[in-house]
This record gives C-alpha cells, structure tokens and sequence, in this order.
C-alpha cells in the first residue's frame, strides 16, 4: 500500500508518474474490500469507479473546480484521494467518515445529500456563478451515474446547462447499466445502444467470464480484465441525443482505462461550453463476489468475508419481508393491484412480486414524481397501485402526492420503508418527515404499525379503501416482539396498557402521593414502532406509583376521536414518535384537542428539528431521548413540574 | 352560433360534416372572447388550441378515451365541445365552472390539478392499466405544451412511456414556443429547430403581420391566416431525439389546419405503441391583440375590451411590484444577488430584474426542482440567490430546499408571492401549504410581511441572513393599509395593539364583567396579511369588554421567545392565519408554547384541511371564519367556554 499511504491530498496525486495509477487503483481496491468488508457500505458502486477517480483529481483542481458526486455514496475513492485513507476503518459509524460527502470532513467535499440526480442542478448553479464572477476556466464536474438520469431533476439541468454555452459545466456520465439494479427505459436503451455500437457490453462479459473461469484472485484477475479492455480505443464521438440539446458529447470511454479517462476528461476540461462525458464502468470491478452477485453487484452491503463476499452475521425476518409477503397473498386474491418501485425493488421488498406478476410490476427508475403521478393515472384507470418507497425518498414527491393523488382522492397505497431513523446512512436519510409532510395532504390516512401483525393488519386495511391515499409507515430493521392490545376501542386505537383511570368518568381520577398530593394520570401515545419503548418507559414509571395509559392509536392521522376523550381524561399526554417533532404526529394530536376544546397538556417525545449526523439508529434515537429509560425520566419531570403546578392551583 | 350551440357532446361534433369544422372554429374563438373578456381567464393559451381541440373529439373516443390537459388551463374549448358552453360566463366564479378540468363538471375531465407536466405521468399510467386489463385499443391521450416539458416529471414520464413499447400513449405537444414566456433551454432550442426546419416560423410570422396589417376583423382576419398556412403541407416524419427514447414522432403538424390535425391525430390514434404527434398553434391564434401582446399573448388575463384586448378597471399597487422594487434596489447595491424564476418571470416581479441585470437572471423553465438546486449552487458558489415562485409551486421542492439548501446551511432567500388563498384558480393553486411546508425544514426562517411596508423591511432582512435559507410570503392582490406597530419587542415581534394586560407581571391580569367574573384576556397573534381582519375583529371584541393584546410576529418561524412569554401572560392564544390549520404557524405556536411547559389554551382560526372550490379569494376566506365579524364571534365563544371552565374552577 506504499503509494496510497502516501496520497495526502490530489497535489501528491498529481506528483505520481503516470505508470503508477494502476498500481494505485490496485491498492485503493484493496483498501476498499478490506475496509467495507468490517464496515459494511457502498462496496459495488465504489469498486466502479476508482480509476475514474483517479483521473477525475489528476486533471481538475479540486477543490477550486468542484466535483460534485451524485448521490455521492460513490465517493470512497474521492475521499481516499482527499486525505481520509486511513480513516476508513470508522465510515459510516458516530464521529467517524460520513457514506457520503460531508463538507464537514473536508474542503473537497461540496454537497451532503444521499438523493439522486441533483448534481448537474448544483453544478449549473456553480457554473452560473462563476461565469458572473468572470472565472471562466473554472469547471464545475458532477459525476453522475446511468440511473440517477432517469430522475427529472436531470432533465430539468440538462435543459438549462445546455442554454449555457458559455458555461464550463462537465458531465460525467458513469454509466455502468444499473443503478440499485439495471436501469430501466428509453434513456437507459439508448444508452446501452451507445454502449453496444462500440463493443462494450460484449467485453464486458467476456471479461465478466474469464474473471469468473479463473476464480478471484486479486491483481492477477483485475490485470487480466484490464487488458481486456486496453484493446479498446477510446473514442470521441457524437451521438444524436446530446448534441440536439446542445451539449457537446464525448464517449464512450472505458472507464477503467485510466490513459482513456486522463484523455477525454483532460479534453472536457479545456472545451469551452457544456460538455458530457460518458464513461461505462463495471460496478463492483475488480472484486469477483461483486461483479457476479446478480441482483445489484453489491450495491451496498453489510459486513462480509473480504474474499469470498459471503455476508456476516445473520439476518432477522425484517418489516419489509413481512410487507413483502402481505403483498403478495393480496395480489393473489386481487387483480387490480399493481406496485410500483423507484428503482429499488430489492430492498422495497417488490421483488418477490416482480417475478410472480411481472405484467402488474413497475419499476418507474429513480423518479418518485412519476411514481405517485403515474400511480394516479393506473388508479384512474380503475387500479389501485401500492407504491413502495424509502421514506426520506417521499419528499421527492409532495406535489405530486397532493395534487395528483389526493385532489383527485384516488385510491393509491404509499409504503413507506425505513421510516423514522435510519442512522448510519446520515442526515438525508433519515425518514422522520414522513408523518409531517403527509399529515397535510387533505384526506391522507396514515398507519404506523407497531410490529409484524399489525403491519400485515394495517396493510390490508389501506388497500382496502377505495376513495384517498393511504401511507403505512414502518422503521428499518428487524421486526419488534407483537405487543397484544389488552382492549381496542370502537375507532380503532388499541390500549396497550391501562392505568386505575376509569375512561368513562367525568370524576377526577388521578392518585394520590403518600402525602396526599394528587398524582396527574398520563396518556401516552405510543407512535408505530415506539410503542416498545413506551411500554418499558410504563414499567419504570408505574414504580414511581404514576398512572399511566398506553394506547397505540394504529392509524395515526387522522386523530381518533377516541384519543380526544382520552386526553381529556387524563392530565397530561405524551406523544412519543420517531418522526420530527414540528408538524408530527404529537403536533397532530395537540390541534385535535384543541379544536374539541379539550386543554389537557400536550408534551412531545420526538426527533428534534435537525439533521442528525451518521451513527448507528440507535444512537440517534437515544440523543433525541427516545430511550425507554429517557422517556421515563422525562415523564417523571414533566409530571412533577404539573404536581407543582396543582399544588399553585393550577391544574 | 348555430353550430356550437347544437353541440352537447363529443358525439355532435362527430356528426358534423368536416367542411364545417372550420366556421366551428370560428364560432368557438368568437365565444372565447365573448365570455372571457368578461370573466378573465386564459384567453391566449385557449384561442391557440381551437382547431386542436375540435380534432382531438373528433378522432378519440373521449371519456372512454382518456384526454388529459396539462395543465388544463387550455381546456376551455374541450369544455365547450363537451357540453359546457352555455355555462361559459360562470367562468372561474363560486359555483360556476372551474378554470380547469373538473370530475365534478364532467366525465370528460379526468384530472384537476394546475400544476404543469404531469399528464405524461398519467396517461402512463393509464395505459399501463389498459394494457393490464387488456384493453389493447384504447388510448390515453395527453395534451402538453412545450413549456411543460422543461418540467422533470415530463422525462421521468417519456423515459417510462418509451419503454412501452406496446401501450397506447398518445403524446400531444402543443408547441407555440412560449409557456408563459419563451420557453427555455436547450430542449426548446430544439423544437424550435425542428419547427422552423419547416417553415413555420416564417409563416406564422407572415400571418401575423397580415393580420396586424388588415386590423382584426373577426373571421375574415382568421380565414386569411388560415388560408396562409393550407397551403403548409403536414408531414409525418421523424427527428432525432424521440426516436432515440423509443417514442414514434410525428411531425410537426400545423395546429390551426384542421385538416392536417385530423390527419395526424387518426394516425397516432391507429398506432401501436407509444407516438409524439408535434403541434405547432399560435398562442393567441386568431385574436390581434392576444397575438400582438409581446409579454405572453394574453396567457390569463382579467376582464377585458373583447374588441381592443385592453384592460377594464385600474390595477392597485401590490405586493409583488413592492418586492420587485426592493430586489431592484439590493441588487444595484449588492453584486452577488441572483434571481431565479420558473418559467415566470412577469407575474412574480422579476421582469424589472431581468431586464436590468440579466447576466444575475435565470428562468430555469418550468422546473421549480432545478430552479431550488441551482439556486444551492449558485449559494455554494458565493452568491445570493432569490428564487420567486408561487406558493402552490413551492409543493415541487420541498425535497430540494430541505436536501440542497438547508442541509448545506445555503443562503437563499425564497420568495413566495400568491402565499394563502387565491381563490379562483381553484383548489390546486392555492397557497395554503407553504407555512406548514417550509416550517419543517430544519434552520429555515420565515417572513409574513402584514403590509408593503413590512415586506419591504422583511426581504431586506432576509437577504442579509448569511447562513441557511429563509422565505418570505406575501398573498395575492393589493397592497394593504400600513399598520404601525405600537411596540415592537427586542427579538422583533411587533405590538399592534395592548390590551390592560400587563405583559411584565405574574399577577393575574384579567379584567372582570360586570358581575364580577373575571374575563380571560386573549392574545391575538396574526399572521402577515390576516393582521388588519384581525385589528378589526379586535375593535368588535374590546366592545364586549374583552382585553386584547394583538401581535404580529413579522418572522413567523422560528417562534420568538416573546410570544411565549405573551401566552405565558394571557388566557388564550388565538392564531390567525391564511394557511392551512394542520401543521401551520398556530401548532407551531402550539408546540413552542408546550416545550416551555406553558399551558394557556391556543386556538386556530386558518384555513382548514381540504380542497377549497374555486371562488373569489374573500369567499374562501369567509368560508374559513377568517372574516373580522367571524374572527370576533368565535373568539367570543371561545372565551365565554373559558368563562364557564373557570367558573367550574378549572383556569
């Protein structure tokens, strides 16, 4: 590892002989394997583009001219190159490297978010800048791969950077066929035709078969690809679609060849106006395991054996295969259900369905507008779609939720996967926006299922409705022990627990301290997946000799009224949620009992309103107080401060 | 009129000789100034569309086949062909018909949405179902403008239409090269390339000189136009750019040639697959001073001369010529101010702008996704964007100012005019979810000037914000009457008028009925316009001997320290806002008062959770309890219930 141990910044990149760059690509591989396979990560996407990235820091000067990476989960290599090699042992862990870029972490680093096709927006924005500051050799780079072109973002960029021919805009196109999995549409074939016409896709693959008749075996097998490859010239040449824009195109180059890549990126450098560059590149290059996993070439990954690839540890039945199965049983018994991915059938859980009614399957690409507008359009038609997609992923289609789906009331369910905290992906993947952003849209229904049965319970519940959309929500991870409601009142609101309080009485009906003080009864709203935690909380504070009602209100917007009466007849209510506290559910819950004119006080237990760095799921819950033992603790003062007050006369 | 008025349904129009359909047209352009002179509307965008439109019925078999517009404001003639034209002087009034497609009005409309391209998305997803359903015959058409495509959902939209290759979608581009204004970017260029391969420029523009030469006559100017273009033959062949995304092109047909429409619509009808039929009209075809009118052929207009096209009544100052003005005056001071628009740059003030730094002005299209991550680039490229936008389409990036701006600490200020109702535009234009929206995003700061003067002061503070974005909000219509502040706190909340309540003391502050009976004093807080209904609705309130304290927080969000500390001092809080109750300003208030375990009541007066119908903006309003007379008698019982509570000793 002699050479990248070295590599402090892309100055000392720029001082190694040409020669070198496939000896350093081979030990930034190594690097890469060894250290994502303790870590778990974006091993694929990475393994992809690490001669690309070489040649990327030895022809622009960053961070002067910016190289924007989009989603930026590909920017292991760029961050090794930066000066943050040996830090690789922490990526994705509490104070340690971020998955993605971090502007935090360093100046090369310019953009922070995990969703896609926002890149060439952020650099036509750049180039527009610099251009009015008369900087006009200063290029703006996006990296952005096959599939995050499908999103409309990049259609929207691609608009704009192509009206400016003044402007040094570089696209680099890293096209290597599959986003999470292959890339779907019309775009994605014509960019495969582009790939065919010059002999690639067969290279590929015949290099994809020697790797494998020879079994992996490091430099030896990644050398033998290579020259594979080395026999492809490069060309520059145009093709149809790019240049009626008004974008100059050059490509394909073989995007592991780094004599081919210093070429046509030099070249992009120098040219004057907008310019793409399209470079096919094998996701998972160089790492036998990866290439030849089938269904996304280890997009990403948990920990595994850096040899044989074979994933550590053991998987637990999860949400998302409890969703995954309950679609499937009802599919079988209806044939007006349809469901739609954006791009991420595997880990949305449609993949099973995919295979068994492949005619009622629709990957729509990295496009979350078009999956809920497109959804309207079958509903309309008279189906009624499920649409699957990772919480934070949904703030991507708001309007189209609102307008499309909502105004017109059709019938679409919304699945929202790793809803809540996911932690270690960071700050913008996190699905705590969720129950916020769709508790405004008019006639919106939202489930939050507590466990396994109920998230089978709730699903078949909102796809049963015929009139509006529904969202059922459920968190990452493995599945939580059933909690057994002890009573389910008439709307539908589980009690998980009871106090002494009788429910039905007007009568004052909290207990009373040894010295006589009355002790206020607590409601706690337990949201989704919270309910858990709020349960442990009960236990520790009914030792405290406080009151405590749990209900799990399984639909949580709209407000049951069954909750407003509750409220009222306790003395204090606590919603505990793992959503953003402004606007969520406790919010929610707060104006119903307003508008009954029902002035029990409201506390919140809830994610903050910010931006949570990486760390482990737990982690963030735990800082947003959200561990059982916090809870209780909370509760416990709250509940004092109220005593305070009634003994002031006040409540 | 004898022939549009026989016409009832589709069906009618099909029994008409075809030699015919050209007096038809001109009877339907004669009603469309008639009535919409009258009642304003999209005068330009509808007389451009009349042959289309008549083809359209003609060839497809509607409702069975789907025709959806987008964004339907171009859908008057297809309201008239689909037997609504006698009801054509209700137009956009309070129980009269919508200014766009309606399910309520008709079978024939199939969507109601005014947020532009997302048809593509639903006619894909409607003949996704038709193929599911086996309904191999059956098209689903969409009606789109050119300007529409600059919008991301209309790639996302292609990219999956072009992949089915065996589903019957019919793509209508209605290219008149303006949307509301020329339309942008690389994309336009090339239509426009293709359009003037085939000289229709040239006689479009000789048509129009001819007509501005003859005066317009009605259809005497019409016939000799259209005489004109007959001699045009269409031509189906294709370009380089939709063959290449696996979409059959047709094209480009002369959209005033009935003829030629026929032609092309029947063949794209008998198509398999999906096809692009390629419209070239007229914005404002056949009427001289909507084709005359230089800034967007009369694209929505107010009442008006149905003969000289000008304007009736006086417009007031408003509030975007107050903002427009003081972006004009920081730009001359400051060099790093930019200003973005979506596609419309008139109606939100930037004209001024553009026109005198149009090297710091981008219209990105209709493209409010790209126009907020451009603007994040620009920001990390030292600069201080100001992106104006409706409030209505703000709901398109919400993703992007949470994930692009905020995230990265961006300074962008956003300006969002027509914020709160706007009436009759009907329920998809109003601005009712920005105050919920934004308030979500973490770091974001927003502004609801209560007058010009304010707005003046406000977006001046706005751009001086050096980290995160802020927005500022202003409604629709006129300007209001400055409302000085008698007290303005230290962290910036303003005192419009005190009550006797002393805010500085813990002693009860009340005043007492005559009976003795203390009354609860209340505080006011209004948000930006709804300031002056609630100064009178005060005035009615301190009749019946209620103290008020009204306040006017300027910055809405985040909440002041000192409208805690107001609630702490007073009985109930009262929020007034012309945005939607569920998760606005109010809950806000709710939430702020609940951390600092502050329990005095709160209570919402705003725009509660659905779809307001069109009518005029003070009617939404009134329907909402959001008049002075209202506000005051809901406050009034509001208080008495606390009267009674504490009668009962409960307050």
């Amino acid at each position: 590892m002699s050479l990248l141990e070295n590599i402090e910044s892309p100055q000392d990149l720029k001082a190694l002989p040409v020669d070198k760059l496939d000896d350093l690509a081979v030990e930034i591989r190594h690097h890469l394997i060894e250290t994502v396979s303790v870590t778990g990560g974006h091993l694929g996407p990475n393994l992809g583009v690490v001669e690309l990235t070489i040649a990327l820091h030895r022809v622009f000067d960053s961070p002067r001219e910016p190289i924007v990476f989009d989603t930026s989960h590909q920017s292991y290599v760029h961050k090794m190159l930066t000066g943050r090699s040996k830090d690789f042992a922490t990526l994705r862990q509490k104070g340690g490297l971020s998955g993605y870029t971090d502007r935090g972490e360093s100046e090369h680093d310019w953009t922070e978010s995990s969703h896609a096709s926002a890149a060439l927006s952020i650099i036509d924005g750049m180039s527009k800048a610099f251009k009015i500051k008369g900087e006009d050799h200063r290029n703006a780079v996006a990296v952005v791969g096959d599939g995050a072109l499908t999103g409309g973002m990049c259609w929207e960029a691609l608009n704009n950077i192509s009206a400016g021919h003044d402007r040094n805009a570089v696209i680099v196109v890293n096209d290597n066929g599959r986003s999470y999995s292959p890339t779907i549409g019309g775009l994605s074939e014509n960019l495969g035709r582009i790939r065919s016409q010059h002999g690639y896709d067969q290279l590929m693959q015949e290099g994809k078969k020697r790797l494998k008749s020879m079994g992996w075996v490091g430099e030896r097998a990644f050398d033998a690809l290579h020259a594979v490859k080395e026999g492809v010239k490069s060309t520059v040449l145009p093709t149809e679609m790019f240049p009626e824009l008004g974008i100059k195109y050059v490509g394909p180059i073989n995007g592991h060849n780094v004599g081919a890549l210093l070429h046509a990126l030099s070249y992009a450098r120098d040219y004057e106006g907008p310019i793409i560059v399209h470079v096919v590149t094998e996701k998972g290059h160089g790492f036998a395991p990866a290439v030849n996993e089938p269904k996304d070439q280890m997009h990403s990954t948990g920990a595994i054996d850096p040899v044989t690839g074979v994933a550590k540890g053991k998987k637990q039945p999860g949400w998302t295969a409890a969703f995954s199965e309950e679609l499937l049983a009802a599919a079988a018994q209806r044939d007006d259900i349809v469901a739609i991915t954006a791009a991420m059938a595997g880990p949305t859980g449609l993949a099973p369905f995919e295979e068994k009614f492949p005619e009622r399957f629709f990957d729509v690409g990295i496009a979350e507008q078009h999956a809920m507008a497109s959804a309207s359009g079958l509903a309309l038609a008279g189906m009624h779609p499920v649409v699957a997609v990772y919480s934070t992923f949904l703030n991507r289609a708001v309007d189209q939720v609102i307008m499309d789906i909502a105004l017109l009331k059709m019938p679409v369910t919304i699945v929202l996967d790793r809803a809540g905290v996911t932690g270690s992906d960071g700050p913008s993947h996190n699905g705590v926006w969720d129950m916020a952003l769709m508790s405004i849209v008019p006639g919106m229904r939202i489930a939050a299922p507590r466990d396994g049965a109920r998230l089978r319970e709730l699903f078949n519940e909102a796809i049963a409705v015929e009139t509006g959309p529904t969202v059922v929500r459920f968190p990452k991870g493995n599945l939580l022990d059933d909690i057994e409601a002890v009573d389910t009142l008439a709307d539908g609101v589980d009690i998980l627990h009871y106090s002494d309080v009788d429910v039905d009485s007007d009568t004052d009906t909290a207990a009373e301290t040894a010295e006589g003080e009355e002790i206020p009864s607590v409601l706690i709203v337990a949201v989704g997946a919270m309910s858990t935690r709020s349960m442990r909380a009960t236990t520790i504070l009914e030792e405290s000799g406080i009151n405590v009602t749990v209900i799990d209100p399984r639909w949580v917007c709209p407000v049951a009224q069954s909750i407003v009466a509750l409220g009222a007849d306790h003395d204090l209510v606590v919603v505990i949620e793992d959503g953003i506290m402004r606007g969520g559910i406790g919010s929610l819950i707060s104006e119903a009992l307003e508008a009954a004119e029902v002035d029990t006080p409201v506390r919140h237990i809830a994610i903050a309103n910010y931006f949570p760095e990486h760390a482990s799921r737990g982690e963030v819950l735990a800082d947003n107080g959200l561990e059982p033992t916090a809870i209780a603790e909370q509760i416990n003062q709250w509940v004092e401060m109220l005593v305070e007050e009634e003994t002031e006369g006040q409540f």
